[in-house]
């Protein structure tokens, strides 16, 4: 399993406390923004932030400062990292002397474009393009480029100073060199990068979440289970499974010594079935549909306030990646 | 979040050591059967275990020392834990002390009639009948019986001994006493049972992994990843951020301050155009799939061993449930 050679956030990339890495731009700095730029920061980089807002810079130093205790819980050095931070209002500034372009601005395609076509006005020649986009494609992002081979979207997972997966997406006319220069740069920053070997919308992660939501959705609709009884299910059975190991390795143990075989042998025509059934099932988030759901989280754990509900869960985060690591240590110190 | 209140694996039940509980008969001794009966000895009941087959005894008593170590890691107290277990071959005598009988049995309706009508001739009058079952409902296991109201679904998430998860199902004819005394009883042994409000085929956690497989076989299927790539996008991110909350409370902290309803006023557009996607594409277990799926298996994490993948498993699991269970003691603490 490469999962085995995981890097994660528990652990701080190689670069941490020195400056190997060329100035890394951020352009466009709401959650998403603000939390790579911690993490870059943290990782010993020289990061030039812009955002075009009148209290950007208040709001991205207010956002770091939150993030930098879970930072520090995971063994990064954050003491004085924002001396290495520059704020602009003015994207020429922002991007000149960056080596990379981590962009997170609004999802659509026109915004997309524009702001490529400004950066690379500005931008270093060889300077690498990354976006954040979790749905527009990087051959489409790139259509107004004079040079779209060093252009690609990096995805991460929310959030990112935490999350360890960056979705690798390159375009049709991405080079290969910009896809090995995006891999080792997420990779020195402590981040598992995954490459897709084709464009599609909402790349993996998402349509995964989405697939699964559809059936959440249809169970919570039919009165099977209220929505924070899904979740409890969820997180006491597949969450901790799927922690461990992904759906093919997991079934694949499923199916005893004859790993996955096995599993077919059993569970195809289970599968087949339920398959059906999901297909011929409309699920939609219909007006009614949300209500629903929206009340029932308004009667449990709505009750809690966001920023604690989130406190827990950065924490039991931080616990499950630090865990992970120690024992996969101590399974190679078995063998 | 009810998941706070979690029992867990990693904290064995309170009767550890004494005995609290009436006898158990475990019914079918396959890996299910076998689970169980190794985690109610580790908490200290008096365990009869049924199974027909001529080879039954060694079977049990060697699964049971494969497993001895996981419980003991977990913290329950294993040394002379067999001293509590009679093996039968003989159903009536399996049955006949019994408080408890948790069955595991093949996946048949003719089999789970045949066997609860004999098992009902054999137990007491008030002893609790629960099936292990991941497909057959209550309702229609207890078809046969004279006394129906006592029999129910505890379905377990596999390995028993390990994950936390029992889909408690009751049938229509269930009595509100048999849920209650099957939910205190799961509760006593540590594992973390939720009751499901209507009887549907595969339950919960079952469909939602079916559904989440789908889209993983499709997104293979379409070139866009390997088997083993897909798994390590989920060990990366979903798994991860699962083990710590389910879908509903973590997209309602992926909407910001307005949290569920940020997030659906964000995505509802995205979420009904995959869902629409994944209705019209058909999916299914075919013979071309199958066997794209163990060519790539056997090229990846085929070629290792599945005892040392499972021992792997077992390990970050465990380290998982720990470090939840400090992360949420140390939580408590700062309240």
């Amino acid at each position: 399993m490469r999962s085995r050679s995981a890097t994660s956030p528990a652990r701080p990339g190689k670069s941490s406390g020195t400056t190997q890495h060329p100035r890394i731009a951020v352009v466009g700095c709401g959650v998403i923004g603000i939390s790579w730029t911690a993490l870059f920061l943290a990782n010993g980089c020289e990061v030039s932030a812009y955002d075009p807002a009148p209290d950007a810079a208040a709001r991205i130093r207010k956002g770091i400062a939150g993030i930098a205790p879970r930072l520090a819980a995971m063994g990064y050095r954050t003491a004085s990292m924002e001396k290495r931070l520059r704020i602009h209002a003015d994207l020429a500034q922002a991007v000149r002397e960056a080596g990379i372009v981590q962009e997170n601005g609004p999802e659509r395609m026109a915004f997309k474009r524009m702001i490529w076509r400004e950066v690379e006005k500005h931008a270093a020649p060889d300077a690498l393009f990354l976006s954040s986009s979790s749905s527009i494609k990087a051959t489409t992002q790139a259509a107004g480029l004079r040079n779209p081979a060093r252009m690609l979207v990096g995805h991460p997972f929310n959030p990112p100073h935490l999350i360890p997966l960056v979705e690798v997406a390159p375009g049709r006319r991405t080079s290969p060199e910009a896809v090995r220069a995006a891999v080792e740069f997420y990779r020195s920053m402590g981040k598992h990068p995954v490459v897709l070997r084709k464009e599609i919308p909402g790349f993996v992660a998402n349509r995964l979440q989405g697939a699964l939501l559809r059936e959440s959705v249809s169970l919570v609709k039919k009165g099977v289970v209220t929505v924070d009884e899904l979740d409890e299910i969820v997180t006491h059975s597949i969450g901790l499974r799927w922690a461990t190991g992904g759906p093919f390795v997991s079934f694949h143990l499923g199916g005893g010594p004859a790993g996955f075989q096995g599993y077919l042998k059993q569970f195809t025509r289970a599968l087949n079935l339920l398959w059906l059934l999901l297909q011929v099932t409309p699920v939609y988030m219909t007006g009614s549909v949300k209500s629903m759901l929206l009340g029932q989280i308004a009667a449990s754990f709505g009750r809690t306030p966001v920023g604690e509900l989130e406190a827990r869960r950065d924490g039991d985060q931080i616990a499950i990646l630090d865990a992970l690591v120690h024992s996969r240590v101590r399974g190679k110190g078995k063998k």
